[in-house]
């Protein structure tokens, strides 16, 4: 039952969940921004499960443990902060959990050391069931940021900073590089008025941006980029799972209009820009191909429990 | 194997992880302090297991729930800290996921109100594996903490909050009240050199304050508080439960035997003090019963993979 989705209970607990003055942007964006004593930190946090986001057995634990690292940083990234320290808690089975755990950790401490992340605690158990890593990265913000999925406006133009698709077959869903370096260079450039990262599929991820703004977003077909790990094919199969595989860990992001011709002509140094569509008053996500446009559903990865 | 402990891995992780600027005082204390730019933070996380720290169908959601962000905010208790912000990451069962993730909230919201503490954000997921819990509790160091464990000296008395054993058949593992307030009020009525809350079992708990303290810790065994879920019947065995029954979630600390003698003659307004020991040049953990001396094994609850 679709209304019987994560998102619909992300839904209910935001209505019942009081604004309070400790997490002033609430729940629900890609990292909590915690107002404690004056200070601000961004903190992300994300929970794999084993035949879910990777399949033990067949994804090496390496690129286990580095994908649950890097899926958190991405979240900071798509605040515009800068990650600090992590946290790290496991569910190891018992059964080959020792050398699981030294390859999951062999797997993730090189990203943590490439983005200066410091190991800060966790919570490590055995148990009889399949693996499930949950981790939490702490960072900080930084001005003019953080950078919220709330800010787009009419007449915004939306950006993804690389090709999209074909993520989970290749294995780059756990080989990507988080855009953390982009999005601080990004931020350094031109406000940024919404950030997302990637993770559900872009049509799922534009629209969570298209309805904290009150806005809708017109997806240019021709534009969106798709990823050589898409095979060659159909244009329109192509097309759609670059829309809704998910798992690709760019960012997409919206500025002015003014703001996006700036950065095309002049954009910051090792940041990919593909203009994909624009902001448009109303609501909702829309496809244009040609002079055709027509609404589309966020039809992305979804976890379903009844 | 013994070699082959959580506690193992967790002393092979501290011996490779350099110490961060971001982390002054490394992992494997009850919650993490975090440094950014000048202020710092206090994060603890704990993972939760069906089968494990609860039973589905056995144990009400609601309890669960409660549990699962009572045992973080009695590591932030730990440390001397006040909660601020929690986070909170499910794997939940396909088949009668929402129901259950209802009662978790359920049981989970009063505490974090009694506490105000607010929901800041986590991670909603569904799965065919049993229910996961992850909670990470954001808090704020309070002056003149946060508490480690390694601050005892000889000469110090060791206090209890409470007394020990018997926690698991009686729910009190679910319904325990995390000793935040306690523990701020000690705070500002001694110098508190080392603290720890108690759920592995005193004998282990201890066994860290003595280890991370370089000293030893004289546990005096008819001064030890037997909580009345402990059944009547042989001293001993009564005294082994309060021992290494684990899951007490009271507070056991160490302070000048000055200010110990200071705090039993005028105890801060709500605090149950139980003086059951004293630290000693050395190591290790030792019993004392009348004329009688000996070392004791750290004996508590640990989880083994292999």
């Amino acid at each position: 039952m679709a209304d019987d989705s994560e998102w619909d209970w992300i839904d209910a607990l935001r209505k019942r969940t009081a604004a309070h003055p400790s997490a002033p942007i609430g729940i629900g964006d890609d990292a909590a921004l915690l107002r404690c004593a004056g200070r601000e930190t961004l903190v992300a946090t994300d929970m794999l499960m084993d035949g879910v986001d990777f399949v033990v057995g067949e994804t090496p634990p390496e690129l286990i443990g580095r994908k649950c690292l890097a899926v958190n940083l991405s979240d900071i990234a798509a605040m515009a902060g800068r990650p600090r320290a992590m946290f790290i808690s496991l569910a190891l089975p018992r059964r080959g959990g020792r050398a699981l755990v030294e390859g999951l950790y062999a797997g993730l401490e090189p990203l943590a050391r490439e983005f200066d992340v410091a190991l800060a605690g966790g919570d490590t158990n055995a148990w009889d069931g399949p693996l499930v890593v949950n981790v939490t990265v702490v960072g900080e913000p930084v001005a003019p940021g953080p950078v919220a999925r709330s800010g787009a406006r009419p007449g915004d133009v939306v950006f993804v900073t690389g090709p999209l698709g074909g993520s989970l077959p290749s294995l780059r869903h756990c080989t990507f590089t988080p855009r953390v370096r982009e999005a601080l260079a990004l931020l350094a450039a031109a406000p940024l008025h919404a950030m997302i990262d990637l993770s559900d599929g872009l049509a799922t991820d534009l629209s969570h941006i298209a309805r904290e703004s009150g806005c809708g977003i017109v997806i240019e077909a021709e534009r969106v980029p798709v990823h050589a790990d898409v095979p060659s094919g159909d244009h329109s199969d192509r097309l759609r799972r670059a829309l809704t595989d998910g798992e690709d860990f760019e960012l997409a992001f919206c500025v002015s209009a003014n703001d996006a011709a700036r950065l095309e002509s002049d954009p910051p140094a090792g940041v990919a820009l593909h203009r994909i569509g624009e902001v448009v008053a109303g609501s909702g996500l829309m496809l244009r191909q040609g002079a055709d446009q027509r609404p589309i559903d966020r039809t992305g990865w979804q976890h379903r429990f009844a």
